[in-house]
């Protein structure tokens, strides 16, 4: 053809999952694949009054173009916010974006050269791999425990310096896709690390609003704040719908990250932004978020009863204390991903983990998403998911029976039987 | 800092006239600076009942995560639209961005790589030069005459293989800055040209519905769909405030741009594109644009007669067809970026036309919006202008006086009187 695309686009393959997710869309299949938040927690009448009030009292300011660094009013509610959760920083630090993962578009144009080392939790968020796959980076990738990554593994990454990571992008709150929280030592350590090892920090937060227990630690940013740029999003708390996040950068970075911004779109639509900036004023995020805590707090404590109930031995997860997903590891020799078209067909959709991986990834895992569906639908959709384990365990297990007879072939790929490892069935807090 | 910048921070530099333009915010200073629509001309009433009824019809869905290619309806419409103007697209070419600036940095992502040649008009739109620029192109810059870009310097910039440009960049209809429109005999002969130089196109118009004389002719892409993006845009037509436009792509580039979409900001609001396709479905811009029309070609007469009075002999300029800007070149000795201080202390802000060069600025040259101020503000504004010249020219005047007795003195830098070469001084149709 008589175009030549740029080197960036070999990289860039469409999403064989999502091909397959297409089919979750049928009537008919419980979907626990998206990341969506559940439009019943809209609140949809307070957003009729709020842009019913902009557009009748300014209308010509919210419709014109407007400035790319966002309209001042919200970015000093924003600013107010995030000093309640021990983030202090100046409304001129204050970026407005076209959703968060906006943010994570300027910051790979401010940061990354083809060939910059990014380090990146293992796993981390899709939509975070592929949009700084886009400024071709090298990938390295941080092994974790259940409290986050290691601060060893930062300080690996950083080990040579000719190759050190340009920041290291972090999900400390109810992380996508493991839902992992980052404890308040971790955070600590981790931020520790990052100094002495002179990686600076990107911190991603759509979920941190969204806990069920008990709110989470202070940010990265709130104990780095010159080496952090800090991202929020209104999608979970508010609406998706309106494409609005924004991101907290440290006042050095703020005139690039400005120009980056005008060069992207010129600006995010200043109709949304009022909106928001009203319905925030009026302290509705107060009133809303805990019923939305409370709504989805009661669709995880359903997910995590019916996987105990239906799961089969083997499996291990860990219910996580706020968010939107449990993270499910199968038994050995079970693969998510090859499952899911026969997930599918029972009715059910799910995020095989494997995507969610920069390097090396984890086939036994998966993501299931609770709060689109009510109590008695995830209920159905895990047993449905119970089933098809137990299933393809039986297969397994005759796979395994079938070629274990041949002596002396010790060195098998195939898998060992789920017996000959312990397995941690995880539960619910 | 602890933070690397990428290598293209390198190149951007805030721009020194955006800064000088903040002044144009304050009361007193008339506006022929900004790109901006005229919010007399909003159909605010119709957007609120648009508005209304998407958020009491269909507010779940206009709120939550959408597709990345755009909603159907206003994909459809997109496409039935242009048809009418010569362009025939499926709806599957449609790709729904954020601004039609956003069209410009996807294009950016996928067809640029560092050193990649990109040919643009001279003088070209600020903001695609800003936004290319973030990919590390070198800039072929296409010279022209008062009909559009010469074929030959398209032929000529492609000579060498190795270097020939990923893209043509051009604004067929009422060009930014200049406001000139391309003939039909001008468009095939650079559709030929581009054709057998193996140079793809990129056609921006943001302006072609903004026609004051004669609708424009049938667009580039409609010469050679296959090897032309087509961007729209809704913010010159409806409003800006809603960041709604839209790219036409040949089919063999969709998935990868709707890959970059995806990465770049998910996808484009909802409720903004449900309120449009609202608003479109049912007439709106049939019955709108006309007044537009109306409205600007009445503005643009306002300005035509108004430079015609007050500018001293020796400036140059052709009223446009369309759009919303004259060009002007001032005489020989005068710096346009120079006099723009004085012109706001004077109450007037214009934008001096060096930044939209590539490459070799012409000093001379300015851009003024005829599209926000009424008839009287044009004339005061306009007035404010010739007076300010004609000082300007007194000054030189005086100064190539003071210069001219050093015998021998040939190779002066000053620059020679204006009487000493022929202007041209053109007028409104």
């Amino acid at each position: 053809m008589e175009w030549t695309l740029a080197r960036r686009c070999a990289a860039m393959n469409a999403s064989a999952i999502r091909e397959i997710l297409k089919l979750a869309e049928q009537p008919g299949v419980l979907s626990m694949a998206g990341g969506l938040p559940s439009p019943h927690g809209f609140p949809v009448e307070a957003l009729r009054e709020a842009s019913a009030k902009v557009l009748r009292d300014t209308p010509r300011e919210a419709l014109q173009y407007a400035a790319s660094e966002g309209h001042g009013p919200l970015r000093e509610w924003i600013a107010a916010h995030l000093a309640l959760r021990g983030l202090r920083a100046d409304p001129a630090q204050v970026l407005v974006t076209s959703g968060s993962q906006q943010g994570l578009d300027l910051l790979g144009k401010l940061l990354l050269d083809a060939g910059s080392a990014v380090a990146v939790e293992s796993p981390s968020y899709l939509g975070a791999l592929q949009c700084f796959g886009v400024f071709e980076p090298g990938w390295a990738p941080l092994e974790g425990d259940e409290d986050g990554p290691h601060p060893d593994a930062l300080r690996e990454a950083a080990r040579d310096r000719a190759a050190r990571p340009r920041f290291a992008y972090l999900l400390p709150n109810f992380h996508n896709p493991t839902g992992r929280l980052m404890g308040d030592a971790r955070r600590d350590a981790l931020t520790d690390a990052a100094r002495s090892a002179g990686v600076p920090l990107v911190e991603d937060d759509p979920y941190g609003e969204l806990w069920y227990d008990a709110p989470p630690p202070a940010p990265l940013a709130a104990r780095r704040p010159e080496a952090t740029v800090y991202l929020g999003s209104f999608s979970k708390v508010l609406v998706p719908g309106l494409r609005l996040g924004y991101l907290v950068a440290p006042p050095a970075l703020m005139p690039k990250l400005l120009q980056l911004k005008q060069a992207a779109d010129l600006h995010t639509g200043g109709y949304a932004q009022r909106v928001v900036a009203e319905l925030v004023r009026d302290g509705l995020l107060e009133r809303h978020v805990p019923t939305l805590r409370a709504r989805y707090a009661a669709q995880r404590d359903a997910m995590a009863a019916a996987l105990r109930a239906a799961l089969p031995p083997g499996c291990a997860w860990r219910a996580p204390q706020g968010g939107m997903f449990f993270w499910l590891r199968l038994p050995e020799g079970l693969d998510a991903t090859a499952l899911l078209p026969r997930a599918l067909q029972a009715g059910l959709a799910y995020v095989p983990g494997a995507p969610f991986y920069a390097a090396r990834p984890d086939a036994r895992t998966l993501r299931l998403s609770f709060v689109t569906l009510d109590a008695a639908q995830i209920a159905s959709g895990v047993a449905t998911l119970g089933r098809l384990l137990h299933a393809a365990l039986a297969e397994r297990d005759g796979r395994l029976a079938a070629e274990e007879p041949v002596a002396g072939d010790v060195a098998t790929s195939a898998p060992a039987p789920a017996a000959s490892r312990p397995m941690i069935r995880e539960e619910a807090p």
